[in-house]
């Protein structure tokens, strides 16, 4: 194979130091067999279309299967010398059973639709394997979840100790976050799942296609039915982006959390030694090196998408080679996302909670100083303010051994501040020692307080079930179409 | 007013200086109108749960509406000793009803589950009013469209000349991306409207508040359950972004198209001149201004939201004060995008088709090349690959006089690549002649032949009816919810 | 005055809400008194270029001198219709003294080059500014430095601690990040600092200006020769925002460091109570929120400088005027850069550092054990990556007693790795019990040992009076033609 | 070759899945010469400072030198259960010549410094290398220039015809940008050429060093003194990402440029053929995908340099993992520029440029409209801002048939707006026949008349020299040293 066929319009190949920088044949084994399946589609439909006979399209089917088991097999041998896989593909076809029937495989069909069904197949695949990876790393937090109720933590806020919490709430957080990426993803997916292939180079065919025909084949839900949209339009990509940008930002606090509680100086979690790392020359260090790996990968993905709109952004409506380098960094991201996804998933398995110093941090401090102002509040109808400002002035003078929880120091700070005359109870002291006690005051819906904590854990469940039942309904689909297709390639090659 | 009220735990009051850069108070107005709202619902809630009397709560609803008129008829003076909107309002009731009963409107509430109320509010209300501007829009594209089916235009690729199209199929390339854009709106908004007060600082509050009241109240649809997730998480303003991100994109494009369109090189259309300057030295010049200074808005908004990213990028689970640089970037967002929005529908509404000029750059062009290689492939059956290499060949001849209309050097080309004896029908020619002819046979769905632009417009059109009827519900809902609210109000105030 | 005088080759005035969103009146106040004095300076050489007479530059000058009087006593009341502050001030000088002498200050002059000058001179001035300001900073650092030499500090990495070191040799590291921004500023400044005035719209002029004339009473080093790069490159602005970007990641890390040490559990630092702020409900809480909107205006300076690539990226070369939207954001990186500056100064300048705090954090860790395993390799000569090993293997079995100190489990260990009977001397616990003793057998160049601390400081305080003298020597110059400038202006007016 | 040499803190080996995950040993093939290098310097440092014998350097030497040499043929086998190449290195030195002596090199080392030393090398050569090619399109730029100097074209703002120039002229201008940018690879280089090495993991070593041997032997000008510096600080590697980024932000411009100009409608260059694609589907179509690639690539190069910016900012001071991320955006963005060099290059010395076509654009037009209202000024003293609306009012007449050099029309509009009666020369239309003429009346420095154009080349070219003289010592000094350290490890092996 010399040149390629598709430079009939030149006099001369193309020079070997360009043809580098425009190459995306190997970037191009990444939608590779979306791209063999979609000609596998688009010519059986010209088949029930009248355009190829029987004989022509068992041909061409015949053809295309023996490459995609090669590239299945990983024993394609690629041409360097062809600009990206499209013509490299028909031209490996061509080859094999000659010009007369070969060279009919992209009739009706552009360059342009045919990459865009390539990118939508693809796109919907790792969306698919995401959410499945989604409902294990689920699966693992609700498990842990479930198991760390108990397990008491102080909250912070600004790195500062705030309200008595729980470690199982921190991870219904991060549930909750996961569930609503999943929900993208859900509705990214229907945008995604549209039939481009018909649009041609930009403008459609004078052949007689049928665009319903390819649809089904494919699985698609519908059709991209603009010609101009369907090779122009990024925007099914652009979310995708989007989508996986805002699942690194939640990621990447989720991780900065663990970073956190790892140091020493916090000491609520150890992260297990197969994620860490050592010094090659301080002998004591264990690093928790694949925590910051995840945060500067999500650096990575959320760059990603700014990337893209870069280069989308130079771009006037149509098409433009430009769009070539939006593929290895939509590959990028899936990748990365998906590691990070398995990685977390794995860390939280093995991850060790150090109940007792989470406990220890919580005790001497002030962390209980709203409770105790809501007390106030509730038993002594005290103004929220001036609650507020008798605990504030208690603890400024923190130092000088006043204590919040001190009977005799609060009532004289609350005669100083309501210039009234209140006794507290007597076994006031009592009613703030007891953390797990204290929790469950914290009444509130969606708080931390053991039956909330197990309401947020049913919730959660039910919409991840809700999610999961919807994910399987999109699988269930695609294989049906997937049968479907190999049904009619086995029934005409 | 002196000092900030909540600064009880601090000796000494802020420094000028470090006010300056810590205050959100201008900024805060943006906000204000929904954060006395928020205070209202939260108010009449404690009461509705007997934690507030009927006297207090009238007192307060009566200081609270004062303040709420003076904000909207711009005669709120603020105290720039504040440090943001919040301590300010509650300063303000204090001081007109006293401590006794203005010191409990905070009650069972922080400023970090108020603000979230208030940018959910906020944004609720900003999405609404997009959508509403994007209908509009879309009406004036739509009418366009309409109008311009007849006017034929060639599409590029590449920015070279690609196949024989019309402007209305350009259009109708918008409206899709738009109505995409509607779409996506609908889906966040409904993320957006849940209820995030009652998680109080990040752990929920001892006092016996009830969230559902409150989400009623303030016409959301559900409750953002976790009381860290309802602090913490940023993901419902991200999406925002992303969304306001990802329009900026298309409109770009949208805005580049017009741009190289209004070249004296193209000239295909004239921006009307209120959305064009003159230079101050050079007389001649007319300079569609308005169209750089999109080109350049949208980069802002596309930028926002990765400074958005990056500023959440930074902080662990919870609160932090860096959160509060996200309001003016989703400030100014809006605002660009609303603004965008309807000088793209003023320049469509006044724009000038140059229809001969587009006819022009038709005629004496190859740009049926491809309709006539897919002649050849129809009526003899030539596989596409030689019939793509007899017109290339052509061509790529064109200097030396070979025309691909032609039909004696045509039927000349076909004998060299097939090695084969074809005659041509003797009105060859004249079949491509006439564009409006020959946009008729390309007849593949989606294609901008005359049938497809209609079938086109018909399906645009449902799609906005449909979105515009759940925009409609939408605001019907809200509507119900304010005026519950009003009733309340009046009722107990 | 109505329209806009440069308006002429348009039949009608611009719609109001185009004005708005076109308008860039305000933002230019920030530039008003630079264009004046670039006005100002353009006629006085068109006078001595004898294009204009000694009466017409004398009225003249008087305008524009009581235009920049009320500018800078902010009594400047601007027209709204105006576009921008060009035409406004030019009409103002027509208004005033006629169109025969006030309808010349434009000759041989364009919005182009006259804008670009304007931002030339700011940027200079801010630069001028930011260099004054981290030179204060400095002073504020060394100063510390100095005062803190002997506080030892553990130093971490991958936030585990790594090795002893000083609370000085982390301000010396912020010191020589601090010169290498004032250095990168001497380099910016002088290609900022070159006149663009001459250029006119593009093309330059015929009329007989004289562009040396105009760069020396401006102060200008050099002349932006080719008319075409001055009017349209803007790299001069795209490495000043870079610099500010890389300032503000300096900032940003630094700032990161104080908001670790600031939390409970490590609690090294304390920020003063007057850039700290408080919980609206919690009232144990004081958030140094100072450093929190400082982490987060460090990633706007930072956007800032991509939110400028992408705008210029869009535009080829020549002038856009999408470049407007260049202006606020420079504005607003100066404007941050400036006070992030100021406040870090105010920080360090009243910084508590807990001094027994970080020592704590020394003792009871094995924050020594390279130096134990270089004591191994330097008395026993036992290979590091040995040596490595035996101290790696007491430091895992920490937790059973084992103790990298322990000169009986260390001999022990030694035997085991390296199969050869060592026997430690005496006292070798106690080579390991005073900090103050170990950190002087690190002697290494640049180490943070008392003497090497000591030459750090030397050599900070070397490059910093370098760089001041640079400083001074461009104030001078600008002082000189400042100066010169307004000897011509009062001697001609 | 088991576990990593490093882990033995730790009892368990790494997952695989993690191991991928964490692994740079591929990426670290582009630093592992210098890596080599760099541990030969320190070594051979070593041995000088009495800690290696005379036979253990000798023997080290030997197997390091193996090791480069396979790496050179690409015969060097990875291990992949490293997690990167320094471990990797260290083994196979021990494994080869024992761990008595083996063991030793990385004595007073630490992986920081060591990766620091790498990435500084690394940099030091892509940017000789760089600067090496930019001279070269410099001289590609400067000979078109020459050559080109008669070729007149329309120079545009806004897209829109502004001033009569010279396609010279923007050649200069594109020499101008890249020469700035040589400049600032100069000044950044002295940042990067500066020894790390010695600063060990952060704080320094208890082994007797000499950091200044170190520096010699690698060629670098001078010491990052202070050790956190060393290891922490990215200054050095963000200032070499934004100078390409900035780079990358000229070069897109004026591929832009060059993107316009081949449209079939502006038609003023042709790329040549080697640089250009077709289309599968339309035979006409020869398009400049490589324009369009160098386009999307200045994207990847700005935008990589927004990466290391978020990926740093999320790091306190101090060595973390994170950085390992920033060496392939390092990689990536050098590879892409020296790409994008090398086809404008290939792409200017290539360029058909169509003098007939840019001169057809100048006539008809009314692009000396500022010519004809400076002759008015000059020739009558007329007030600029009067002449310039003379003419804009005739230009907005222009479909009238009214004509800027229309001798009579002219006088007519001059007496409408002066009142004053003027008769223009005989040869008044005469004098803006000839584009020639015309252009060579814009006498102001750097305009686009011949001798200025010509003038600029000179100075170009004196600002070429003086670059590539001070690029030559950078590389001579380097030379000396590689010389240097050559023969010492001749002479010790």
């Amino acid at each position: 194979m010399g040149k390629d066929i598709y430079r009939k319009r030149l006099k001369i190949p193309m020079n070997k130091e360009v043809l580098a920088f425009l190459s995306s044949l190997n970037d191009d084994l990444w939608i590779a067999e979306e791209d063999i399946v979609g000609t596998e589609v688009h010519d059986i439909m010209l088949h029930e279309q009248g355009i190829l006979t029987k004989e022509e399209i068992s041909q061409i089917l015949k053809s295309l299967e023996k490459i995609k088991k090669k590239l299945i097999n990983s024993t394609l041998v690629l041409n360097e010398s062809f600009e990206d896989i499209h013509p490299f593909i028909e031209q490996s076809v061509i080859e094999e059973i000659g010009m007369e029937i070969g060279g009919k495989i992209h009739t009706g069909r552009s360059r342009n639709d045919q990459v865009a069904v390539d990118l939508r197949l693809k796109i919907r695949k790792e969306l698919n394997q995401l959410s499945g990876g989604l409902f294990e790393l689920c699966e693992v937090l609700m498990d842990l979840s479930e198991r760390s109720q108990h397990v008491l933590m102080p909250l912070y806020t600004h790195f500062q100790k705030a309200q008595l919490g729980s470690f199982s709430h921190y991870l219904n957080t991060y549930l909750e976050q996961i569930l609503r990426s999943l929900e993208r993803i859900e509705e990214i997916y229907k945008r995604v799942n549209a039939n481009p292939l018909g649009a041609c180079a930009i403008g459609g065919t004078n052949i007689d296609i049928d665009r319903k025909i390819t649809m089904e084949l494919l699985g698609f839900e519908s059709i991209v039915f603009n010609s101009i949209d369907a090779v122009s339009s990024k925007d099914y990509l652009m979310e995708t982006m989007q989508c996986l940008a805002l699942m690194a930002l939640q990621f990447s606090r989720i991780d900065e959390d663990l970073l956190v509680w790892s140091t020493k100086e916090f000491d609520f979690i150890e992260v297990d030694e197969q994620y860490c790392s050592v010094s090659s020359v301080m002998p004591q260090k264990k690093n928790p090196d694949t925590l910051e790996l995840i945060r500067s990968g999500c650096s990575n993905v959320i760059t990603n998408s700014f990337n893209c709109a870069m280069i989308i952004k130079s771009i006037p409506t149509a098409y433009f080679r430009d769009f070539q380098d939006l593929k290895p960094l939509l590959k990028d991201s899936f990748d990365r996302i998906h590691a990070i996804g398995a990685l977390l998933k794995g860390i939280f398995s093995s991850l060790i909670i150090k109940e007792q110093n989470m406990r220890l941090a919580i005790q001497n401090s002030n962390i209980l100083a709203l409770d105790v102002a809501e007390f106030l509040v509730r038993q002594y109808n005290i103004p929220f303010r001036l609650s507020h400002e008798i605990i504030a002035r208690l603890s400024r003078g923190e130092r000088q051994g006043l204590n919040i929880y001190n009977k005799i120091e609060l009532e004289k700070m609350i005669q100083d501040v309501t210039k009234k005359n209140l006794t507290l109870p007597d076994d006031f002291e009592e009613l703030f020692k007891d953390p797990e006690k204290c929790i469950e005051k914290r009444m509130s819906m969606g708080s931390p307080s053991r039956s909330e904590i197990k309401n947020n854990l049913i919730l959660i469940r039910e919409k991840k079930e809700k999610l999961s039942e919807a994910h399987g309904k999109r699988m269930n689909k695609l294989k049906k179409a997937e049968s479907l297709l190999s049904n009619k390639i086995e029934e005409l090659s």
